[in-house]
């Protein structure tokens, strides 16, 4: 096993940082690195953006509902970037496409964003970094686009938050993976709860380090709280897509 | 340097392989990687369906309209996977829950899947190994649903097939990070067609091994070409979604 692997297979998310900060020269290779990462036909269509201002951070911190967001030594957020190459075609052609903005562009830059991520999470971990994603921007995607004064045709897609670790936690239990992988169809099962019966044991041995006193609850209890307490500004996230110019081509 | 940044510094997409099969100890190391990638909330709604079937095979290649997709060693699609968790919140509290299938999970679901297919990337480029990412299957999003036997709930977001290289494609010009990374706020440029004169050029002096006899267009010409020739079926996209019973709460 490589040394590649060997990071890969001990993730866990870091929150709590050193107080060093990140030398240029690396914040550099991180860059070529999401420059480098593979990008759908070649168009490139998602940005990031490094936020550093102290008013910002703590305003992220506030949707994010996390403290940490505010302190880490890096902020890095992901975003969907249709507006760059909208521009190029508009000032080359002089004429404006229906399809610029539709939900097909919107996807592959999402997708884009989300790779360039994790590709920057791998160079993150090699360098014995650390860091954690935070798909709770999403919390409040309108509040982020103000931050970031984000034009029509982008949209957040998530943070990356990192720095030289100063915790250690346990490495979190994850479902057996007959349930999550499949050959040639999906596979249905005739019952969930009996097939994740001992992972729903083991997640109660699981003490994340936000609450050190006490282990989370099972598996399937997690989620029912999930289910009983979306934000719902979460579940609008439609309305701000399309307000950000995206063209749904509802039949 | 160290060799995982090395690796993400060269990545290219492999598309012609050896004939050579990679190996069970393999693959259940990067079914490992897969399990082990960041999850949003720790709900992990995702899955990953590996073919080998050669029916389902060249149905998919005909989507992406990309013979390697048949012969490719191995193809992995990855899924948003809705449709377990809800099944396991039914069994356990034997009621619905209308906020079940909004698309906030939809996109935390969407963003796993993508961070797993980089994350397993990576594992096969340690490796000596290589691949490529195939959005091309959503050229025909309901297709690929038809052909892996999608449940409601589930989606698909990308494909991986990789393999040993038997090709070494050159670098991909990309566009300067300076238009592409920001500091605490989306920056917008005067003329873009000027910021990007030298990469549009440099594109010109790649050489793609699909086509190898000439060079690609400018990117700012490829860009034309891409907005004059969107698939339709891939701007329903939302429809497709809708349809696998997904809540858009739109206001």
């Amino acid at each position: 096993m490589n040394k590649t692997i060997k990071h890969q297979l001990k993730h866990r998310s870091i929150r709590e940082f050193k107080d060093q900060e990140i030398s240029k020269e690396d914040l550099n290779i991180f860059k070529e690195v999401i420059q480098r990462t593979a990008t759908s036909t070649g168009v490139q269509s998602y940005s990031v953006i490094r936020v550093v201002d102290k008013e910002n951070r703590k305003k992220i911190a506030e949707v994010c509902k996390q403290s940490y967001v505010e302190i880490a030594p890096e902020l890095f957020i992901f975003i969907v970037d249709c507006y760059r190459n909208n521009e190029i075609v508009k000032e080359k052609t002089r004429k404006s496409y229906e399809q610029a903005y539709d939900m097909e562009k919107f996807f592959q830059g999402f997708t884009d964003a989300a790779l360039a991520s994790q590709n920057l999470m791998n160079a993150i971990e090699s360098k014995d970094m650390g860091g954690v994603f935070l798909g709770s921007i999403l919390n409040d995607s309108k509040e982020i686009i103000n931050i970031l004064k984000l034009p029509e045709y982008t949209f957040p897609v998530l943070g990356v938050a990192f720095g030289y670790p100063n915790q250690d936690p346990m490495l979190k239990p994850r479902m057996d993976m007959d349930l999550r992988f499949f050959e040639d169809e999906y596979k249905i099962f005739d019952n969930y709860l009996d097939e994740i019966k001992d992972y729903d044991e083991e997640m109660k041995t699981y003490y994340d380090l936000r609450q050190k006193d006490k282990p989370l609850d099972s598996f399937s209890e997690q989620l029912i709280q999930r289910f009983e307490n979306t934000l719902e500004k979460r579940t609008l996230i439609l309305n701000v897509i399309k307000e950000q110019g995206f063209d749904f081509k509802l039949k």
